[in-house]
């Protein structure tokens, strides 16, 4: 990458669109950010903040990582739009089409989770670790996996939050939240199960309340299900639940604990700290992610 | 690839040792079956095979897919040696270095299943299918997940047969086989586990036991889960225990209901046939893939 060259990034989310031009975290030129109204009204907002910088060709690409459902089948029709969401409005949106017409520049789109794993590859804490794992536990909870550079694309994007975790029903009666699986990882770990199972968010109990123990051994049995499958040299936790401190030391033991030894890697067996992290760019993995996506492109 | 070529390829396993020069299924120059007995003995025979063709350097080099476990991390010192294995005489062998050194040319060591999936993937069943993931079920349970046409390297190789999946214990009182796990997918539904279970070899078990319900209820939750984190294009399903044919379409059908239709693409929905498939390569997946191992050699 040549420093001198500007790139846009979009993080657009359900709640707000945080756009930047720049080329990385120690040159941003500009960022805004934009609340998430109508499709109408936020993309004209987005493309009046880009357009000086694509009139001018200053900005040679711009990357999004955007909230889903998205189509990014290179050889569908709706290639690039956000599908079957239930934002109101939403629904069938062409994010990157719109863009890529009005400001006539190379757009292209990921999920948000890919972006955010992007940019903390590119820039933060999981640097120059190849193969690496990005997850967020929040309001849903999605998985980025870096390969070889770039995001992980198969058949589809993962789906990494919906895969089966144990659950023991007298310890934590709670059915589950999911519409398609009811009890599965995302349906038992993540904010709105906590809300359904407790009738208040989780930021409102106490850190010495033993659901935390249930919580974080969720998230160690699916860690260690992508550790068996994925086996990432890095696994970066962020997203809203993962703003509580006391839940790291708690999932690392129980990632030891149920791998018992298997993985034979120093890091796992010795370092766990090193292994398991927060994001080392705070909420700004998201929009750097986005800028990162742009400077894919060939 | 230059189609006059020669290559080598080594399927090491515990019972036999199948050596081959060729450089594909079309072009097969030459090929042995040796049993497994000691090391020295068996690698001797190996030697006697190749070394008329890289002592007039005809081969370029030699690929093996080797049972395991294996150390592959390029900087450590024991890389390329077979090490905790329980096979009597192969602990800490160093195949690969023993080869390099006797026969003078370049050899690249990889799992017996990654082996299995590059082989598919260049010849087989999952050609043009990028990516692609190979799983045996049998004496052990593994997985090859081939993502920008190589066996996906991490951390270490994956252990996929490893994960969680679902176990009732009403179902099936088993308590699972796994010194390490106990009830992972390899503790409930590789051959082993099926002779502790019951005493006798899967092989003598009918067609109309209620069990093999149960084995492909286990296989398809893993299948669901290696679909949402790794999202393959295909998925080849081998080893002893997929020599049973009925199992083919019940797995397909507990996919699609363990899926409950949130992956929404064609191939899932409609066209699972096309999805979930045996081999193309027979028995020959391993050592066609470890001509094809000696060919990613740059």
């Amino acid at each position: 990458m040549n420093d001198n060259s500007l790139f846009g990034g979009i993080e657009a989310g359900g709640t707000k669109f945080v756009c930047m031009v720049g080329s990385g975290p120690k040159h941003i030129e500009s960022r805004v950010r934009i609340n998430t109204t109508s499709p109408g009204e936020t993309l004209k907002n987005v493309i009046d903040f880009f357009r000086p910088y694509t009139k001018e060709k200053m900005v040679k690409a711009i990357g999004i990582g955007c909230f889903g459902p998205l189509d990014l089948n290179p050889d569908s029709k709706s290639n690039g739009y956000i599908t079957s969401t239930p934002k109101p409005g939403w629904r069938n949106t062409d994010v990157a089409g719109i863009l890529r017409r009005e400001l006539k520049v190379n757009i292209t789109m990921d999920t948000d989770v890919n972006a955010a794993a992007l940019g903390e590859f590119n820039w933060g804490a999981s640097k120059g670790n190849d193969p690496s794992l990005y997850l967020t536990i929040g309001t849903g909870i999605g998985g980025g996996y870096i390969n070889k550079g770039k995001p992980l694309m198969g058949l589809l994007t993962p789906e990494m939050g919906h895969i089966h975790v144990p659950h023991d029903f007298n310890l934590d009666p709670f059915p589950g939240s999911c519409p398609f699986h009811k009890d599965c990882f995302e349906g038992l770990a993540s904010g709105p199960a906590i809300l359904s199972r407790f009738n208040v968010r989780g930021e409102t109990i106490s850190d010495d309340h033993p659901f935390w123990e249930i919580e974080s051994a969720y998230i160690a049995s699916a860690l260690v299900d992508y550790i068996l499958i994925l086996s990432p040299r890095i696994i970066i936790l962020g997203g809203g639940i993962m703003q509580r401190p006391i839940l790291f030391p708690i999932i690392k033991r129980k990632v030891q604990e149920f791998l018992n030894g298997y993985v034979q890697s120093p890091i796992l067996l010795e370092n766990i700290d090193t292994y398991i992290v927060p994001p080392g760019l705070g909420n700004q993995s998201g929009v750097l992610g986005a800028l990162a996506l742009a400077q894919l492109i060939e």
